[in-house]
């Protein structure tokens, strides 16, 4: 009887031992799993730029059936590229050389387009992100942040009796213009084109970053930038607006040529008295330019 | 004879005929389905804040097999809420009510953390972005855009020699500075919290909004805000800093609580004086104020 007892004592023991050990084996096997996931995320790097200029994206979705992502590269290939899976679950690509120029792609992943969960920097346009690629070299040039003099760039408010809106403006002064407290600077209006907003020539057209570089190049004057939202109807890019109870949906203005509308009649009332009473401002014609992409170029035929 | 080839022919016909409208049918088929998903994720609206703060959350997602989505609302219930599908494969979850707050929150696809595609804005945390959820209401009204005057928020750049580097910083310039050229302001240096940078307090901390928001209900004096970059190894923000051949891997410093640093002795030696010297700043101790926010605050003890 003792005998048996024992072996039955010990055959439960060792049950209990081996069971207990498959449960925490699952247990520190997944904890495991899931560090390891942790850590390849956090060690990816997605784009990678090769020094020959080609480009590796990445993303970790081992349950993902098909990830491909688009690029705005069209010159320099097919925009859709599918990335491969590898024995981890870690799908990339590489593509390219690309020529040095400033990329927007995104992820599409089982059909649901997303940004490069890797890459902090994005690329807005209008109300739809993607993420940012700056392929460095000649032709990039003007529009990375250098080693150089740099101005100030000011989120500035200002009245706009003509279109009834307190609205948001960016303007841009030149290295030395803090310093050189007597000099007069010309002016320039710079307009966004249709969809853009007060932003869009700094976050999408790097214009704070080329005036810096050319100025510093000797290859533009120092000058004031002045970068307004071209839509009527709004206040402020999409979220810096007030809030009111019931926003208004707004639609950017069609691109009027060679038809004044409010916008522009805003510029001139407004916004240029504004500059020329708050800044350092050189005031005669040959001092005062207007340029603009797409719809922001009409707008400077209206004007 | 003939009447056998009729046949055949009349056969072939008919059998060609029902070949191409199947091929033509698959064809206009699939353009309308990728057209539907094209409508679905165009007319998606994600997050959706109802009357009464419950939150709607939706992503069009119908080749995935889980969707789930984390926000940073401890306090208001579970962070991980779980998507469920329809039969469209539209993916929803209605969670609240929250109450009125700045929340970020990201979605989970099938193990792949992602940014709400249908959600234009962002919170970024270092080098994390989030989507962007602001509940309106009492508790969150300081840090709403709001119909009150606004102040001027600039990206400065200043030599410090004591770090040797040019670096960036952004100040804040009350309403009504440009306008009442002879007024003098008192100042607040505003230092950021570990991991962040000179951007933290504009993006995160919604510090001009409030300070907006804060004077216009008298509640504030009107003063000018200076927010520099407390990594004392940092030029600016990520992606903002010049672009050198090889980059420094920068590590924030650690916060050295009542032991003045590199950063401490910049902010004495080489902010505040460039500050003194391009702002109309009253200079006396009673309207010079530091404080800070974590690391930030520790900075504001050793400085």
């Amino acid at each position: 009887m003792e005998k048996i007892k024992l072996s039955l004592i010990i055959r439960v023991t060792l049950f209990l031992l081996t069971f207990s050990s498959v449960v925490c084996g699952q247990d520190v096997s997944s904890n495991a799993v899931r560090k390891t996931n942790n850590q390849i995320v956090k060690s990816l790097v997605s784009p990678e730029i090769q020094s020959d200029n080609k480009i590796t994206f990445r993303l970790y979705a081992p349950n993902s059936d098909s990830v491909s992502l688009i690029g705005d590269w069209k010159s320099e290939g097919e925009a859709r590229v599918h990335l491969v899976k590898d024995e981890t679950g870690l799908w990339s690509a590489t593509i390219g050389p690309l020529k040095p120029e400033v990329y927007g792609y995104t992820f599409n992943v089982d059909g649901v387009t997303v940004i490069d969960p890797s890459n902090p920097l994005i690329k807005r346009n209008v109300k739809k992100n993607t993420s940012l690629l700056i392929v460095s070299g000649d032709e990039s040039d003007l529009y990375s942040v250098k080693d150089v003099p740099h101005g100030t760039l000011s989120k500035v408010w200002y009245e706009s009796p003509s279109l009834k809106l307190t609205r948001r403006m960016y303007v841009y002064t030149p290295p030395g213009y803090e310093k050189n407290t007597k000099k007069k600077y010309p002016v320039l209006y710079l307009l966004h084109g249709s969809g853009g907003d007060e932003d869009a020539w700094t976050q999408q057209g790097k214009a704070p970053d080329i005036l810096d570089n050319l100025i510093a190049l000797g290859k533009a004057k120092s000058m004031i930038v002045v970068m307004t939202n071209g839509n009527a109807k709004q206040a402020a890019e999409y979220g810096f607006a007030p809030v009111t109870p019931k926003p208004e949906v707004v639609v950017p203005d069609a691109p009027r040529v060679y038809e004044a509308g409010p916008f522009e009649a805003s510029l001139v009332k407004d916004v240029v008295p504004y500059i020329e009473n708050h800044y350092r401002v050189l005031k005669d014609k040959n001092s005062r330019a207007i340029a603009g992409l797409s719809m922001g170029g009409a707008q400077t035929h209206a004007g």
